[in-house]
Protein backbone atom coordinates (compact mmCIF):
# COMPACT_ATOMS: atom_id res chain seq x y z
CA UNK A 1 0.00 0.00 0.00
CA UNK A 2 1.29 3.48 -0.68
CA UNK A 3 1.93 6.59 1.07
CA UNK A 4 1.95 9.66 -0.91
CA UNK A 5 2.70 13.05 0.99
CA UNK A 6 1.09 15.89 -0.87
CA UNK A 7 1.36 19.72 -0.48
CA UNK A 8 -0.72 22.39 -1.40
CA UNK A 9 -0.97 23.01 -5.72
CA UNK A 10 0.51 26.39 -6.27
CA UNK A 11 -1.55 26.49 -9.27
CA UNK A 12 -4.21 29.78 -8.36
CA UNK A 13 -6.43 28.07 -11.42
CA UNK A 14 -7.85 25.07 -9.28
CA UNK A 15 -11.23 25.37 -11.48
CA UNK A 16 -9.13 25.19 -14.70
CA UNK A 17 -7.41 22.35 -13.37
CA UNK A 18 -10.78 20.32 -11.50
CA UNK A 19 -12.48 20.31 -15.03
CA UNK A 20 -9.44 18.89 -17.10
CA UNK A 21 -9.55 16.40 -13.92
CA UNK A 22 -13.18 15.61 -14.95
CA UNK A 23 -13.11 15.55 -18.64
CA UNK A 24 -10.17 13.31 -18.89
CA UNK A 25 -12.11 10.79 -15.94
CA UNK A 26 -15.00 11.26 -18.69
CA UNK A 27 -12.90 10.42 -21.90
CA UNK A 28 -11.55 7.07 -19.82
CA UNK A 29 -15.00 6.12 -18.63
CA UNK A 30 -14.12 6.23 -15.03
CA UNK A 31 -16.52 7.82 -12.53
CA UNK A 32 -14.35 9.88 -9.72
CA UNK A 33 -16.54 10.66 -6.34
CA UNK A 34 -15.64 13.08 -4.22
CA UNK A 35 -16.67 11.79 -1.00
CA UNK A 36 -16.98 14.36 1.90
CA UNK A 37 -18.13 15.02 5.86
CA UNK A 38 -16.94 15.20 9.35
CA UNK A 39 -15.08 13.44 10.96
CA UNK A 40 -16.40 10.34 12.21
CA UNK A 41 -19.71 9.81 9.91
CA UNK A 42 -18.87 6.56 9.09
CA UNK A 43 -17.37 7.56 5.39
CA UNK A 44 -14.95 4.54 5.87
CA UNK A 45 -17.57 1.46 6.98
CA UNK A 46 -19.78 2.97 4.07
CA UNK A 47 -17.68 2.97 1.10
CA UNK A 48 -16.21 -0.85 2.88
CA UNK A 49 -20.06 -1.65 2.54
CA UNK A 50 -20.53 -0.07 -0.77
CA UNK A 51 -17.42 -2.12 -2.21
CA UNK A 52 -18.84 -5.43 -0.58
CA UNK A 53 -21.91 -4.35 -2.41
CA UNK A 54 -19.96 -3.71 -6.01
CA UNK A 55 -17.20 -5.34 -6.32
CA UNK A 56 -17.84 -8.56 -8.37
CA UNK A 57 -19.36 -6.26 -11.09
CA UNK A 58 -17.02 -3.56 -10.81
CA UNK A 59 -13.51 -2.40 -10.14
CA UNK A 60 -13.16 -0.05 -7.58
CA UNK A 61 -10.62 1.80 -6.56
CA UNK A 62 -9.97 4.38 -3.33
CA UNK A 63 -8.00 7.24 -2.32
CA UNK A 64 -8.04 7.90 1.49
CA UNK A 65 -7.19 11.48 2.32
CA UNK A 66 -6.04 11.74 5.82
CA UNK A 67 -3.86 14.57 7.47
CA UNK A 68 -2.20 11.39 8.84
CA UNK A 69 -2.75 7.98 9.43
CA UNK A 70 -3.30 5.02 7.41
CA UNK A 71 -5.71 2.99 8.94
CA UNK A 72 -8.19 3.50 6.89
CA UNK A 73 -6.67 2.37 3.31
CA UNK A 74 -5.40 -0.80 5.31
CA UNK A 75 -8.96 -1.55 5.84
CA UNK A 76 -9.71 -0.73 2.43
CA UNK A 77 -6.98 -2.67 1.11
CA UNK A 78 -8.19 -5.65 2.97
CA UNK A 79 -11.41 -5.69 1.24
CA UNK A 80 -9.76 -6.24 -2.21
CA UNK A 81 -10.11 -2.56 -3.62
CA UNK A 82 -6.75 -0.70 -4.70
CA UNK A 83 -5.97 1.62 -2.35
CA UNK A 84 -3.56 4.76 -1.56
CA UNK A 85 -3.50 6.45 0.89
CA UNK A 86 -2.32 10.25 0.52
CA UNK A 87 -1.24 12.94 3.53
CA UNK A 88 -2.45 16.28 3.10
CA UNK A 89 0.66 17.92 5.09
CA UNK A 90 -1.85 19.32 7.75
CA UNK A 91 -4.32 20.60 4.73
CA UNK A 92 -7.91 20.44 5.24
CA UNK A 93 -9.21 19.38 2.30
CA UNK A 94 -8.04 18.07 -1.01
CA UNK A 95 -7.57 20.50 -4.25
CA UNK A 96 -7.56 19.64 -8.04
CA UNK A 97 -3.92 19.74 -7.89
CA UNK A 98 -3.31 17.31 -5.27
CA UNK A 99 -6.19 14.79 -6.46
CA UNK A 100 -4.30 14.91 -9.95
CA UNK A 101 -1.29 13.68 -8.27
CA UNK A 102 -2.91 11.12 -6.64
CA UNK A 103 -5.02 9.47 -9.34
CA UNK A 104 -1.21 9.08 -11.59
CA UNK A 105 -0.68 6.44 -8.33
CA UNK A 106 -3.11 4.61 -9.11
CA UNK A 107 -2.40 1.47 -11.06
CA UNK A 108 -5.47 -0.27 -12.08
CA UNK A 109 -7.79 0.58 -14.56
CA UNK A 110 -10.99 1.31 -12.10
CA UNK A 111 -14.18 1.76 -13.13
CA UNK A 112 -15.22 4.22 -9.65
CA UNK A 113 -12.96 5.56 -7.88
CA UNK A 114 -13.60 7.30 -4.47
CA UNK A 115 -11.78 10.15 -3.20
CA UNK A 116 -12.52 10.19 0.56
CA UNK A 117 -11.44 13.58 1.37
CA UNK A 118 -10.16 15.15 4.87
CA UNK A 119 -13.18 14.88 7.49
CA UNK A 120 -14.21 18.55 7.44
CA UNK A 121 -17.82 19.60 6.39
CA UNK A 122 -16.15 23.23 5.94
CA UNK A 123 -12.64 23.59 3.57
CA UNK A 124 -13.17 20.42 0.96
CA UNK A 125 -16.79 21.77 0.07
CA UNK A 126 -14.22 24.57 -1.00
CA UNK A 127 -12.47 23.12 -3.67
CA UNK A 128 -13.37 21.89 -6.72
CA UNK A 129 -11.07 18.22 -6.90
CA UNK A 130 -12.58 17.19 -10.23
CA UNK A 131 -14.32 14.78 -8.89
CA UNK A 132 -17.63 14.00 -11.38
CA UNK A 133 -19.70 13.53 -8.42
CA UNK A 134 -19.74 15.23 -4.90
CA UNK A 135 -21.10 13.24 -2.40
CA UNK A 136 -21.52 14.39 1.34
CA UNK A 137 -22.70 12.30 4.45
CA UNK A 138 -24.16 13.34 7.66
CA UNK A 139 -24.70 10.94 10.26
CA UNK A 140 -27.31 10.89 12.52
CA UNK A 141 -25.63 11.76 16.01
CA UNK A 142 -24.37 14.72 14.32
CA UNK A 143 -27.66 16.45 14.38
CA UNK A 144 -30.70 17.62 11.94
CA UNK A 145 -29.60 21.31 11.96
CA UNK A 146 -26.22 21.05 10.02
CA UNK A 147 -28.02 22.35 6.67
CA UNK A 148 -28.06 25.55 8.85
CA UNK A 149 -24.56 25.82 9.95
CA UNK A 150 -22.55 24.41 6.85
CA UNK A 151 -24.51 25.29 3.95
CA UNK A 152 -21.93 25.27 1.68
CA UNK A 153 -21.56 21.91 1.45
CA UNK A 154 -25.10 20.82 1.19
CA UNK A 155 -24.82 22.97 -1.81
CA UNK A 156 -21.63 21.91 -3.65
CA UNK A 157 -23.24 18.41 -3.22
CA UNK A 158 -24.92 16.05 -5.65
CA UNK A 159 -25.92 13.57 -2.97
CA UNK A 160 -26.65 13.56 0.43
CA UNK A 161 -25.96 10.10 2.43
CA UNK A 162 -27.53 10.43 5.89
CA UNK A 163 -25.82 7.61 7.46
CA UNK A 164 -25.80 5.35 10.56
CA UNK A 165 -29.77 5.68 10.62
CA UNK A 166 -29.94 2.68 12.64
CA UNK A 167 -29.17 4.84 15.53
CA UNK A 168 -32.27 6.88 14.86
CA UNK A 169 -34.31 6.04 17.98
CA UNK A 170 -31.37 6.99 20.19
CA UNK A 171 -31.21 10.39 18.88
CA UNK A 172 -33.19 13.47 18.49
CA UNK A 173 -32.72 13.37 14.76
CA UNK A 174 -35.78 14.33 12.68
CA UNK A 175 -35.41 13.01 9.26
CA UNK A 176 -38.15 15.23 7.26
CA UNK A 177 -36.76 18.40 8.95
CA UNK A 178 -33.39 17.67 7.62
CA UNK A 179 -34.47 16.58 4.64
CA UNK A 180 -36.67 19.90 3.96
CA UNK A 181 -33.41 22.38 5.36
CA UNK A 182 -30.95 20.36 3.02
CA UNK A 183 -33.35 20.62 0.16
CA UNK A 184 -33.70 24.58 1.19
CA UNK A 185 -30.24 24.88 -0.13
CA UNK A 186 -30.21 22.53 -3.27
CA UNK A 187 -33.38 21.52 -4.43
CA UNK A 188 -31.74 18.67 -6.77
CA UNK A 189 -29.97 16.99 -4.17
CA UNK A 190 -30.31 13.21 -3.92
CA UNK A 191 -30.86 11.84 -0.33
CA UNK A 192 -30.01 8.16 0.94
CA UNK A 193 -30.85 7.87 4.44
CA UNK A 194 -28.91 4.68 5.10
CA UNK A 195 -27.07 2.30 7.50
CA UNK A 196 -23.94 0.69 6.75
CA UNK A 197 -24.63 -1.69 9.63
CA UNK A 198 -27.88 -3.09 8.98
CA UNK A 199 -27.80 -2.24 5.11
CA UNK A 200 -31.10 -0.46 4.89
CA UNK A 201 -31.14 1.73 2.21
CA UNK A 202 -28.02 0.65 1.07
CA UNK A 203 -29.68 -0.84 -2.41
CA UNK A 204 -30.77 2.79 -3.14
CA UNK A 205 -27.03 4.29 -2.97
CA UNK A 206 -25.39 1.43 -5.30
CA UNK A 207 -28.06 1.26 -7.43
CA UNK A 208 -27.76 5.41 -7.67
CA UNK A 209 -23.91 5.19 -8.18
CA UNK A 210 -24.76 1.85 -10.77
CA UNK A 211 -26.95 4.32 -12.88
CA UNK A 212 -25.00 7.38 -12.75
CA UNK A 213 -22.05 5.43 -14.00
CA UNK A 214 -24.13 4.01 -17.17
CA UNK A 215 -24.88 7.46 -17.81
CA UNK A 216 -21.34 9.08 -17.04
CA UNK A 217 -20.26 6.85 -19.96
CA UNK A 218 -22.46 7.95 -22.80
CA UNK B 1 -28.85 39.15 20.89
CA UNK B 2 -26.25 39.94 18.73
CA UNK B 3 -24.84 38.91 15.63
CA UNK B 4 -20.80 39.98 14.74
CA UNK B 5 -19.78 39.23 11.32
CA UNK B 6 -16.27 38.77 11.47
CA UNK B 7 -13.62 38.84 8.86
CA UNK B 8 -9.87 37.27 9.18
CA UNK B 9 -7.36 39.05 11.17
CA UNK B 10 -5.57 40.69 8.72
CA UNK B 11 -2.33 40.54 11.37
CA UNK B 12 0.52 37.88 10.51
CA UNK B 13 1.38 37.96 14.69
CA UNK B 14 -1.74 36.01 16.05
CA UNK B 15 0.49 34.34 18.28
CA UNK B 16 1.36 37.68 19.97
CA UNK B 17 -1.80 39.31 19.79
CA UNK B 18 -3.27 35.79 21.34
CA UNK B 19 -0.83 36.25 24.22
CA UNK B 20 -1.77 39.97 24.54
CA UNK B 21 -5.48 38.61 25.28
CA UNK B 22 -4.78 35.73 27.15
CA UNK B 23 -2.81 38.63 30.15
CA UNK B 24 -5.43 40.97 29.54
CA UNK B 25 -7.88 38.44 30.60
CA UNK B 26 -6.03 37.18 33.25
CA UNK B 27 -5.99 40.74 34.80
CA UNK B 28 -9.66 40.85 34.76
CA UNK B 29 -9.71 37.22 36.35
CA UNK B 30 -11.39 36.20 33.47
CA UNK B 31 -11.31 32.55 31.94
CA UNK B 32 -11.65 32.09 28.44
CA UNK B 33 -12.39 28.74 27.99
CA UNK B 34 -11.86 27.63 23.80
CA UNK B 35 -13.96 24.94 22.97
CA UNK B 36 -13.21 22.78 19.53
CA UNK B 37 -14.50 20.13 18.26
CA UNK B 38 -16.15 18.00 14.97
CA UNK B 39 -19.53 19.47 13.83
CA UNK B 40 -22.68 17.70 16.04
CA UNK B 41 -20.14 15.99 18.57
CA UNK B 42 -22.55 17.85 21.48
CA UNK B 43 -20.22 21.64 21.83
CA UNK B 44 -23.56 23.50 22.45
CA UNK B 45 -25.57 20.73 24.67
CA UNK B 46 -22.37 20.20 27.17
CA UNK B 47 -22.55 24.06 27.54
CA UNK B 48 -26.22 24.28 28.32
CA UNK B 49 -25.42 21.82 30.78
CA UNK B 50 -22.21 22.93 31.98
CA UNK B 51 -24.22 26.59 32.35
CA UNK B 52 -27.25 24.71 34.19
CA UNK B 53 -24.43 23.34 37.09
CA UNK B 54 -22.81 26.61 37.53
CA UNK B 55 -24.99 29.69 36.86
CA UNK B 56 -25.83 29.82 40.36
CA UNK B 57 -22.04 30.23 41.56
CA UNK B 58 -20.90 32.46 38.29
CA UNK B 59 -21.72 34.71 35.32
CA UNK B 60 -21.06 32.64 32.47
CA UNK B 61 -20.63 34.92 28.78
CA UNK B 62 -20.76 32.51 25.38
CA UNK B 63 -19.57 33.39 22.14
CA UNK B 64 -20.64 30.94 19.71
CA UNK B 65 -18.60 30.99 16.50
CA UNK B 66 -20.53 29.74 13.24
CA UNK B 67 -20.23 30.00 9.31
CA UNK B 68 -23.76 31.15 9.16
CA UNK B 69 -26.78 30.76 11.46
CA UNK B 70 -27.72 31.51 14.88
CA UNK B 71 -29.63 28.27 16.33
CA UNK B 72 -26.92 27.75 19.56
CA UNK B 73 -26.79 31.33 20.05
CA UNK B 74 -30.38 31.49 20.71
CA UNK B 75 -30.49 28.64 22.97
CA UNK B 76 -27.78 29.72 25.05
CA UNK B 77 -29.10 32.75 25.84
CA UNK B 78 -32.55 31.15 26.60
CA UNK B 79 -30.78 29.54 29.89
CA UNK B 80 -30.01 33.11 31.03
CA UNK B 81 -25.93 33.25 29.87
CA UNK B 82 -24.52 36.34 28.06
CA UNK B 83 -24.65 34.90 24.45
CA UNK B 84 -23.69 36.45 21.37
CA UNK B 85 -23.30 34.54 17.51
CA UNK B 86 -20.32 35.36 15.77
CA UNK B 87 -20.39 34.59 12.02
CA UNK B 88 -16.43 34.12 10.32
CA UNK B 89 -17.48 34.97 6.74
CA UNK B 90 -17.23 31.36 5.64
CA UNK B 91 -14.11 31.33 7.80
CA UNK B 92 -13.24 27.38 9.35
CA UNK B 93 -11.66 29.12 12.64
CA UNK B 94 -11.34 31.53 15.11
CA UNK B 95 -8.15 33.55 15.53
CA UNK B 96 -6.64 36.19 18.38
CA UNK B 97 -7.55 39.21 16.41
CA UNK B 98 -11.52 37.51 15.96
CA UNK B 99 -11.82 36.68 19.56
CA UNK B 100 -10.91 39.96 20.46
CA UNK B 101 -13.39 41.97 18.67
CA UNK B 102 -16.24 39.31 19.93
CA UNK B 103 -14.65 39.56 23.94
CA UNK B 104 -15.28 43.77 22.92
CA UNK B 105 -18.72 42.80 22.21
CA UNK B 106 -19.29 41.18 25.67
CA UNK B 107 -21.13 43.69 27.96
CA UNK B 108 -21.88 41.48 31.58
CA UNK B 109 -18.65 40.97 34.08
CA UNK B 110 -18.58 37.12 33.54
CA UNK B 111 -16.19 34.71 35.21
CA UNK B 112 -16.08 32.04 32.76
CA UNK B 113 -16.46 32.99 28.65
CA UNK B 114 -17.04 30.08 26.42
CA UNK B 115 -15.51 30.55 22.79
CA UNK B 116 -17.54 27.66 20.80
CA UNK B 117 -14.95 27.66 18.20
CA UNK B 118 -16.53 26.75 14.30
CA UNK B 119 -16.99 22.64 14.32
CA UNK B 120 -14.00 21.39 13.00
CA UNK B 121 -11.22 18.93 14.33
CA UNK B 122 -8.58 20.81 11.94
CA UNK B 123 -8.16 24.22 11.68
CA UNK B 124 -8.89 25.40 14.83
CA UNK B 125 -6.43 23.74 16.24
CA UNK B 126 -4.13 26.08 14.19
CA UNK B 127 -4.63 29.37 15.44
CA UNK B 128 -4.26 30.51 18.83
CA UNK B 129 -7.24 32.39 19.99
CA UNK B 130 -5.85 33.93 23.25
CA UNK B 131 -8.17 31.41 25.80
CA UNK B 132 -6.71 30.78 28.89
CA UNK B 133 -7.49 26.75 28.56
CA UNK B 134 -7.98 25.03 25.09
CA UNK B 135 -10.86 22.34 25.43
CA UNK B 136 -11.65 19.59 22.88
CA UNK B 137 -14.83 16.82 22.68
CA UNK B 138 -14.63 13.83 20.78
CA UNK B 139 -17.87 12.02 20.79
CA UNK B 140 -18.38 8.33 21.35
CA UNK B 141 -20.11 8.31 17.59
CA UNK B 142 -16.98 9.75 15.93
CA UNK B 143 -14.86 6.71 16.98
CA UNK B 144 -11.85 5.99 19.03
CA UNK B 145 -9.52 6.41 16.39
CA UNK B 146 -9.64 10.16 16.10
CA UNK B 147 -6.81 10.55 17.60
CA UNK B 148 -4.29 8.97 14.90
CA UNK B 149 -6.02 11.43 12.09
CA UNK B 150 -6.39 15.08 13.54
CA UNK B 151 -3.20 14.55 16.40
CA UNK B 152 -2.50 18.10 16.35
CA UNK B 153 -6.21 19.01 17.80
CA UNK B 154 -4.98 16.61 20.61
CA UNK B 155 -1.51 18.22 21.19
CA UNK B 156 -2.64 21.93 21.43
CA UNK B 157 -6.01 20.78 23.76
CA UNK B 158 -5.41 21.20 28.01
CA UNK B 159 -8.76 18.71 28.60
CA UNK B 160 -10.01 16.00 25.91
CA UNK B 161 -13.85 15.97 27.10
CA UNK B 162 -15.04 12.24 25.70
CA UNK B 163 -18.89 13.03 25.22
CA UNK B 164 -21.80 11.11 23.99
CA UNK B 165 -21.28 8.28 26.61
CA UNK B 166 -24.49 7.20 27.32
CA UNK B 167 -24.23 5.77 24.01
CA UNK B 168 -21.27 3.61 24.36
CA UNK B 169 -22.96 0.37 24.29
CA UNK B 170 -24.41 1.08 20.46
CA UNK B 171 -21.02 2.07 19.14
CA UNK B 172 -17.73 -0.10 19.11
CA UNK B 173 -15.84 2.96 20.97
CA UNK B 174 -13.04 1.63 23.24
CA UNK B 175 -12.89 3.87 26.06
CA UNK B 176 -9.25 2.98 26.88
CA UNK B 177 -7.45 2.58 23.71
CA UNK B 178 -9.14 6.29 23.10
CA UNK B 179 -7.37 7.24 26.14
CA UNK B 180 -4.29 5.52 25.09
CA UNK B 181 -4.39 7.14 21.92
CA UNK B 182 -4.85 11.01 23.02
CA UNK B 183 -2.36 10.83 25.71
CA UNK B 184 0.72 9.04 23.83
CA UNK B 185 0.14 12.88 21.92
CA UNK B 186 -0.26 14.61 24.50
CA UNK B 187 0.70 13.53 28.04
CA UNK B 188 -0.60 16.03 30.24
CA UNK B 189 -4.26 16.01 28.76
CA UNK B 190 -7.00 15.92 31.38
CA UNK B 191 -9.59 13.43 30.13
CA UNK B 192 -13.18 13.76 31.14
CA UNK B 193 -15.18 11.16 29.48
CA UNK B 194 -19.14 11.92 30.30
CA UNK B 195 -23.18 12.59 29.08
CA UNK B 196 -24.59 15.69 28.93
CA UNK B 197 -27.37 13.91 28.91
CA UNK B 198 -27.32 11.08 31.42
CA UNK B 199 -24.83 13.80 33.55
CA UNK B 200 -22.29 11.02 34.26
CA UNK B 201 -19.04 12.52 34.30
CA UNK B 202 -20.71 16.10 34.43
CA UNK B 203 -19.23 16.95 37.94
CA UNK B 204 -15.86 16.19 37.49
CA UNK B 205 -15.52 18.38 34.10
CA UNK B 206 -17.79 21.51 36.27
CA UNK B 207 -15.21 20.39 39.13
CA UNK B 208 -12.08 21.16 37.05
CA UNK B 209 -13.07 24.48 35.62
CA UNK B 210 -13.96 25.70 39.26
CA UNK B 211 -10.49 24.97 40.12
CA UNK B 212 -9.30 26.35 36.96
CA UNK B 213 -10.64 29.27 37.31
CA UNK B 214 -9.21 29.76 41.16
CA UNK B 215 -5.97 28.90 39.55
CA UNK B 216 -6.60 31.27 37.15
CA UNK B 217 -7.31 34.09 39.73
CA UNK B 218 -3.91 33.30 41.89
Amino acid sequence: MKIIELHESVTASNDRDADEIRKKMKEQGVLLINLMSSPGSGKTVLLSATIQALKDKYKIGVMEADIESDVDARHIEALGAESIQVHTDGMCHMDAGMTEEALHNMKEKNDLIFLENVGNLICPAEFDTGAGKNVMILSVPEGDDKPLKYPLMFQKSDVLIISKIDTMTYFDFNLERCQKYARELNPDIAIFPLSAKTEEGMAEWTDWLESTLKEWRK
